[in-house]
């Protein structure tokens, strides 16, 4: 009865809702806090206290029909769009204008608007693995291919000399995540210089325009005083996409936005096209109250020390297990080495122990698994014994 | 540089678009109190109060890491969902759980879903003009084909004989909007019946499911009594797309739901398909804290006197002046005939007068125009005036 499309789609869908579901069937059975839940990307630190005020201010002041109501263009509220910029600019040295903003309902909805205003069928869109499993659902939505490049297990930074290899004519955008889900890996800044020049290269090579499009939740999110360069100073054919849902998180709010840079190609029409393509599928606007508690959040964010106790913690009681992984400088991510080749035999022996983490396949990577340690401190602190439990079965 | 399908889009954009900023360019010039912008479907009447409250409790309240949380399905929150299929079986003596429901972005959101979850390329989607126009958008995102119904211009209910024969071995879904936007008109119980029985029989010659979908943003604005019959009742294939906009004055904060009940063709696989659109099309689930309010005022509505008010006096001075027009029952919309055939003419007429209209041609309607008369009652008691001046030129 269903689109063809869709047949496929229900029938994988996303091992990693499977899993959370299946932690919600457990927690029913054996108790919530016997239950070690690392699958989902859920934040598990409250909003800043000034979310909370911020809506408390406008629904007091604020006249209801224009808080809201429709906004006059699609791409959102004129002031929360140049606040956007402003705070953009001030922290980055870049120099956009309101008009370079579209508030989008998520990064998710954001990745779907620029990829509906770029891709015709049969165009190339390449990502890194291991990558977000969602981008080759945005990039199928619109028939595009999604081209993988392999993932580089000694440090998951990007394969370079493969990318360039998988640049062909055909490549309309190429996905990058940094810091990155799931590795937590932060692309280094030669890592970015040296993939800005290849793409220009191959752009002259082409006479084409490939778009790099980065897909940013997690840029709030690093730890150590890592650096996560902005990537529009790197490569002009670049736009950003951004979300609060981890910074601010309201991941349930969808609220994010994208910037289309005047530096990119024809950006008038990439931004008329963003704009038609939130109204037609189905967006509209970014929720308006949302977007006018970012607007007085801008200089808020979520307190990341929480999950950077979560991340010592883990980290290092994992590695004393005798497990492998790569000590992560942003998001809130664990990929952690599987100690036998099929990952998803690992997940259902860690299952016995009540402890629940989503394949690398999910991922384009598998032999590996993904922790979220976005959850209570005490979820780690009682999981790690299980963990040395399971771990004996292999080392 | 965008994507092919979007270059007549964005050519074509939105007419309504259009108009809605011409009138902010005209209230710059002239000052607001003399342009009278009847362009744009966007609630004049405030949300009920209940809606601050609700907003407060809530903030003040809930666990915001639950309240901004994503939810734990992509199809909502599961108490919202109750509520309101509660508040549905209450109303309407339906028999729908928490589980028929999908929390979408509004109905333009809840559309999308269930078109991408349903349409194969090539299918055949009809729709009865007048319609709003984003139907033919919506449609062509998932590679469908919008098959027109002309329009009765005696009546503005549907044209069923021509319906019958338009209906074929690829029609997939049917689309209805009662209360209509553009025309105001309330299909009737008899008009409801008789395309049923059509859908029925042909669903039966063509051994085809064809789903009905009923776009419902109005059902809650309609004046003297009228009825809107529930479509489940009357056809089994029907899936529910409602919108918060209107009925609480919500339409900027993207809140609605599709009903999809058990006795749809494959109801588990439709549900499960929709959930997945969800997800992929980058709503990821409809904003929770607007989730959460929507269920605290499940009984509340806007204060639709205002708009009847309206209404009479538009309807009225209108008439008055010479111009020809159905009395609408629902919505805030008034469809006007055009004295010239030409009603882009009519529409550029009006604009000397600072009166913003569209032309029905946006609704597959030429030779009519569109009044919105969610507006304040001064723009329509000074307005008419202005429309006594423009009857001159034709009358």
């Amino acid at each position: 009865m269903i689109a063809e499309k869709m047949k496929n789609m229900v029938a994988n869908s996303s091992a990693i809702r499977a899993m959370f579901e299946e932690g919600n069937r457990l927690a029913g059975i054996y108790g919530a806090e016997n239950v070690y839940d690392f699958s989902l990307g859920n934040p598990n630190v409250a909003a800043p206290e000034a979310v909370k005020q911020a809506v408390r201010e406008l629904i007091d002041e604020e006249d209801p029909v224009v808080l809201h109501g429709y906004t006059n263009s699609n791409s959102g509220y004129a002031d929360v769009r140049e606040t956007v910029a402003a705070s953009l600019n001030q922290r980055f040295g870049t120099c956009f204008a309101g008009k370079n903003i579209v508030m989008t309902v998520g990064a998710a909805g954001g990745l779907n608007v620029i990829l509906k205003s770029l891709i015709n069928p049969g165009d190339e869109v390449i990502a890194f693995a291991p990558y977000f499993g969602e981008y080759r659902s945005y990039t199928n939505n619109y028939d595009g291919v999604l081209v993988e490049v392999s993932p580089n297990t000694e440090n998951f930074q990007p394969k370079l000399d493969e990318f360039e290899q998988k640049l062909t004519p055909k490549t309309k955008a190429v996905i990058i995540n940094t810091p990155n889900n799931p590795t937590g890996v932060v692309y280094s800044e030669e890592t970015i210089q040296k993939l800005a020049a290849i793409m220009e290269a191959k752009q002259k090579e082409y006479g084409t325009d490939i778009f790099l499009i980065s897909d940013e939740p997690y840029r709030e999110l690093v730890y150590d005083g890592a650096e996560v360069p902005y990537l529009t100073k790197y490569y002009a054919n670049t736009i950003v996409g951004y979300s609060y849902s981890k910074s601010l998180s309201l991941p349930g709010e969808r609220i994010g936005y994208l910037v289309i840079p005047d530096e990119v190609a024809d950006s008038g029409e990439v931004l008329a096209a963003a704009n038609v393509a939130t109204r037609i599928l189905g967006f509209v606007n970014a929720p308006t109250l949302q977007q006018k508690v970012v607007a007085k959040c801008i200089n808020e964010k979520t307190d990341i020390s929480f999950y950077d106790r979560n991340r010592e913690e883990l980290y290092n009681g994992l590695k004393d297990c005798g497990f492998e992984c790569i000590k992560p400088e942003g998001a809130f991510y664990l990929f952690v080495k599987s100690p036998v080749a099929d990952e998803k035999e690992f997940c259902a022996a860690a299952k016995k122990y009540h402890i629940l983490i989503v394949p690398g396949s999910s991922f384009a990577c598998p032999g590996y698994v993904r922790l979220a340690y976005c959850v209570s401190h005490e979820t780690i602190v009682n999981a790690l014994p299980k963990f040395k439990e399971l771990a004996k079965e292999y080392f």
